[in-house]
This record gives structure tokens, sequence and C-alpha cells, in this order.
């Protein structure tokens, strides 16, 4: 009789943004004709950049005719998109990669939600808190999170970031083997200075634990002092394994590409203290349960390295700051706490009065007509707080501050 | 300590392709001169049909311009892809399937990899053998497969399929939870009749299993007798998730698209009897561990379903068609056994006297110059046997199978 992998079924059976679209979808069965603006989910709005386009265009004739068609590609990726992810991400940061630590994938979040493949289903995990839910719902799937107890899973280690810690997690007095870090961070939009993020390192080489570092949002970072890669802390390599997206850097939320970064020196050890590295692991895993990232888009990827793909995607990485620079000003103004927004593109926004996550969510929408992402959804510490984010139109954003503006007075 | 998931290190070292690969390198390296032709790894040759490569070039320009621009998409893929399966795919036979019971993907390669985490751990498995590795790998990397034992994995059961059982495997005398049944057959090339197929259907019905039905390779199927899905059958739809992919049916290995159908009727259970519906349990996991495949690549499967994209890739099956025909026929002239090739782009061939497929391979590479894959890398009862691929430019495999007759004579 086949059985069920019942660890599925501890998930909870909401899931957050699912639950914002049915609340929005009541409001507007109610209200037909209001004009919602959504700063809420984080999905970009700007198109891709002339070069990006005209790569895929090129890409495309090139399948169209047999001397230049690309059937199976390594499951690692192409090396042309190797190569200038060494050459344009690391390299300049004083980052020496080998190529074979490179994987292009087909997004973050297959990588994310799969590389808890490599340890063992009982690894203790520690997160920040709150955080993005893939991280502990992929361990939920496998039975590493272990039960819910009064609201949190029994096999993680919840790290608060709030106010009150200026949004530093404290190192763990207790050994944690598997920690996962997002910086710049969603959902906080908040960053951790490089001596912050070296007391982690330093932290996962003594307990020999491992890091999963998400530098989704680096592309986002204004302040020059701010890591953009774990790498860049001595012994990083030994511990920390960094997953990379084109999602936000250049509109990638449609085309699918990113990148995961396994070093060479990063091993995990068995039951009987043998070393394993985990760069070959994660090849075999992807050899087996994955083909590839599409032609189009590892094309696709290489023209953002490109001169000009560069200065387009900084330009619309800079429309986007725009919105966030000026959300958290105005919100500011309007004497609101906000968090984040000046080197990624979410701000983190705590409701007035202490007041419920849902609560002022629901406010929100009802009498400015904006939704926004309730914090608690991301986490415990998430209670008292919501998410914005800068990916809007700027028009849209503009008249979403207004609305705000006009019902918070 | 982080520790190892130590079910990787079971997997065997050596990996079919890379030993090929290696084999002919050295080859190669010895006779730098000589032209080798490869009817070996299965990738196709032939260009995008012109319908889908307007479609990506149509997909690039709606991408760059913002009215038009597509970010992330419903992880289970868009409607307008699945509504052109549901009509062309299954309507025509007569299959009723619901709009969600169909989740895109990027190719078979991963979901038939990833299904196994909706079953528990411990469940068993069955395997046709020979087999595509990544069935079997999958369940390794689990620990699902057991430990090995002559070479062969202790919770899994063998169904040899060979010549003296017309490669029709033998219903189990005893309860398997799980079955993995691919056809046409990768790497046999063999179909398995109507009624045989219901056998299967009703063995998993009777013993409340579940079959995982591999048809990445129907639209190779001549014989209409033969059925191209598993839903044909009545009653599969309370039993059977079935795979499918276009990188065969239309030359995406480098686009990357396929599809898999979990209908709302299947279900397994948990370990107090309950049944749980597998559809959900399968979007869940979606949704937490992808975002959706690339809307370009998506687009470009739609192409498929227009009048001149099903003329098109018609054409290009035609092609390779030609080539299994003449392969089969030269080769049986040469009075070898030759399976397959009919309903399918892969022939399996009896190597003479009873030699080794490591042993054939190697005088074909060295005397004929002409790569093949040992039949013996897909599992105990490939032993004996070699597949060759009917993927090849007609010229080169012409030119291959010269060589051939020049050798063997």
């Amino acid at each position: 009789m086949a059985l069920v992998n019942e660890h599925f079924l501890k998930l909870p059976n909401n899931y957050l943004f699912a639950d914002i679209a049915k609340k929005v979808n009541a409001f507007k069965t109610m209200h037909p004709k209001s004009d919602i603006i959504s700063l809420g989910i984080g999905d970009v709005t700007q198109p891709l950049c002339p070069a990006v386009v005209e790569a895929i265009h090129h890409a495309a004739d090139e399948m169209a005719t047999q001397a230049t068609f690309r059937g199976y590609g390594p499951e690692q990726g192409y090396d042309f998109l190797r190569e200038a992810i060494l050459k344009n991400d690391f390299l300049p940061r004083g980052i020496h990669l080998d190529i074979n630590e490179i994987f292009i994938n087909d997004g973050a979040k297959s990588d994310t939600g799969n590389i808890q493949e490599l340890v063992r289903w009982d690894n203790s995990i520690g997160v920040t808190d709150p955080i993005y839910p893939v991280y502990i719902d992929s361990n939920v799937m496998i039975g590493r999170a272990g039960v819910v107890e009064n609201g949190r899973w029994s096999n993680v280690l919840y790290m608060p970031c709030t106010a009150e810690n200026g949004f530093i997690p404290q190192i763990p007095n207790k050994r944690v083997d598997i920690i996962y870090l997002c910086y710049p961070n969603n959902p906080t939009g908040t960053v951790l200075p490089k001596e912050e993020l070296k007391k982690w390192v330093n932290y996962a080489l003594k307990n020999d634990a491992i890091i999963f570092y998400d530098a989704a949002y680096e592309a986002y970072i204004q302040d020059d002092s701010i890591p953009h890669s774990i790498y860049e802390i001595r012994g990083a390599r030994k511990c920390a394994i960094e997953f990379h997206s084109y999602s936000k850097t250049a509109g990638f939320t449609g085309v699918r590409c990113g990148y995961t970064v396994v070093p060479k020196d990063i091993t995990a050890s068995t039951l009987t203290g043998e070393r394993i590295p985990l760069n070959h692991l994660w090849y075999r895993r992807q050899c087996t349960k994955f083909n590839g990232t599409s032609y189009l888009s590892q094309r696709a990827a290489q023209a953002i390295y490109t001169q000009e793909g560069k200065e387009q995607v900084k330009e619309t990485i800079s429309y986007y700051m725009r919105n966030a620079h000026k959300m958290k000003e105005t919100l500011t103004k309007l004497g609101l706490e906000v968090y984040g927004g000046e080197n990624a593109p979410y701000l983190w926004v705590k409701t007035p009065n202490g007041e419920g996550s849902w609560r002022f969510f629901e406010q929100m929408l009802y009498d400015a007509h904006v939704v926004c992402t309730p914090g608690v959804g991301f986490g415990p510490s998430g209670e008292g707080y919501i998410r914005l984010t800068a990916f809007g139109q700027q028009e849209k954003t503009d008249e979403a501050l207004l609305r705000i503006e006009n019902w918070l007075k």
C-alpha cells in the first residue's frame, strides 16, 4: 500500500499570499469599482532591459538552425555564463572561485528549497525570524523541522530580528547544524554589517555548522561597506553555500535564472567522522534531478554582464530604489517607524499603537485601498509589522503613498 | 555538527554517460584524426521548428514593454498552455482532465526525480529492468532504495524486460508500493500493448499501489493501437501520475518544458488509513520548491499545438523515424537481433555471440568509430544489449550504418 509522506500534512493549510489574495478578492467583490494598488507581493513591474531582450532574440535564432542549435546543456550550466559570473560578481570583490563552484539554476527558490537534501534529515536548523517561508517549509516536508509546539517548529531555532535588537540576529548560545541567513533581508529589508556577518562565519566554523546564505537582493546594496557575498568573509568558503538570483536584479521573475555557489572547501561529516565535500554531492543531485536551465534564460542572464546590460540593469534598480526612498521618507514623516528600504527593495513598517499585522493590513486595504503584506505571515517576530515592496510603478507607488497619507492624517 | 545525508554516498561513483565520454575521449587521444559518430546519448539534433522560434521571439518582445511584461507566473504553469494540453493531448483520446490536474514543469527529469517526495521514505518500489537511471537514483538519495546487495537495491523489485519475455514485464507476485513504468520505453524502444497496461492498472488498484508513468516518448508512437497515455485505461486516474516532456517531441532538450498529470482521484494512505489526495500535495510541493517554468519556454510549448506547429513537429518526428526504420532494417539484415525503433526513437540491439555490453561498445568504437550506449548501464537485464538512438542527422546516421556494415561483414 502506497503510504503518503505524512510530513507534508504538518504544513499549515494556509499560505500567506493565498490568504492575502482571498482577502483582497473579498474586498473587490464588495467594492467592485475600487482601484486597489498592491505594495504587497514581491514581483517586479519593469520590463526586461534591451540587452537581455536582444540576447533572447539571438538565442532563439540560434535554436532555429541546425548548425547553432543547442540541445541538452550541462546540468551545472554553460561556461559562458559561469565565467561571466566569476568575472563580474566575485573577482572585483577579491573573491576567487573556481568555475565548478558555480551552478546555474532556474531561480533561487528551487535551490534554497532543494539544498537541504544534502544533509541528514535530523540536523537542527536555525532561522532568523521573520523569514522567507521556503526555508522552513522545505525542511518540514522531509521531517527535519519536527513538530509544531506553540506555533514554532520543535527542531528549528528562531532568532528574532526586531526593532529592539536593531534587526541583528543574536548568535545562538547552543549548537545548530544548519543556519539560514538572507541579506539584504526579505522581508525586513535590513542588512548585516561585515563585522556581524563575520560572527556568523566564526560561529559556523567553530561549531561545524553550515550557513545557507541567500543573497538574492545583493544588487540593491547602496552602502559600500555592506558585503554583497558571504565569501567576502575569510573562512566562509569552508562553511557557506550562497544563492543568487536574477529575479530581482534584472526582472527575471518570469525568465527564471539564478545560480548557487558551492565551494569545494565546504564539507559535512558522516557519523564516523569522514568529511564529505558538498560540491560533488550537489553536482550529483543536480545531474540526477535537474536537466539544466533553459538555454534562452542562460543567454539572457549573460547579457546582464555586458557593458550596456550592466548600465540598463542599474537604471532599473535605481528606478525601484527611488520608490524605496520616497516610501521611507513619506511614511517616516507620517510618524511611522520604518526599517529597511536603504539597501533593499523592502520596507518593514511597525504598525502604530501595537496593532496586529493582519488588522493593520485590513485597515489599509479598506481605508486606503492599498495592499501590504502582514509581517506575522513571515514568522512570530513579524507580528506588529507589515512589509511594503518598492517594485511598483512609480506613479502607482506615489498614488499609494498619497492614499496612505490621507488615511493616516 | 552538520551531518551529511549518507544515502548520497551509496550512489555508484560512476555515471553511465560520463564513463562513455571518458572511453570516447581516450580513443580520440589515441586517434586524433578519427571522425567518430555518436548514436549514443539521447539528445536531438534538429533545430526548433519555425512556429516555436516565432513564439519565442514574440514572447521576448512582450517581455520588453511594461504593458505586456510577465513576472512570476503560476507555479503550476499558465492556463494558455494547460488548456492547449487538455484540448490536444487528452480530449481527442477521450480523456477528460481538469486544468488543475496539469502541472507545467521544466522537463520530465525534474518531476520524475522529485515526485517520490510525496510518499513515505520506506515505501517499496518496482522498476522495469533495464531502466532510466533517475528513477532509482532519486530513491537512493532519500534512502528508499535500501542498500546494494549483489548489484541490486534491497528495497527495489526488478522486473526484467528481455528478448525472452518479449520485453513485457511480469506483474509482480508480491505487493510493491510504487511502480515506475516508461512507455514507449527508454532504453529498449519497446511498447506496452493496451491489454498489458491494463494489467498494471488493475494490479495497482488491487494492491493500492501507485504507478509513476513516464510518457516522454509518446509522440513517436506510430501504431494506433498503442496507448499514448495511461489514462486511456479505465481506473488509471485513481492510481497513476503521468509525465510528459517536449524534449523529444519538439526538440526542447535545451528549451526545458514538459508537464506532469496528477489526477484529483489519486490518493495515498496515512498510517491510520486516511486517504490523502496527491494533487494538492504536489501543488504544495511545487509552490514551495519551484517558481514556475520560464514564460519563454511555456509560450514556445504552446506553439507546438498550433496547426503549423503540429505539422512541423510531425515532420521532425518523421525525420527521426526514418533513421529508426533504416537502422532497424540495416542491422537486421546484418543478422543482428534488433528490438524497438518502431514506436520509439530507440533501438535495442542484442550483442552477437552473447558478448558483454561494454565489450561490444568498445569494439564498435574502435573498429567502426561509432558510439553506442552499453545496455548494462541501464540495469542488470541490459547486459548483452546496446542502445542506439535515432536522433542523429540522417547523413551521419547513414554513414554510421555503412561503417557498422563494413565492420560486421
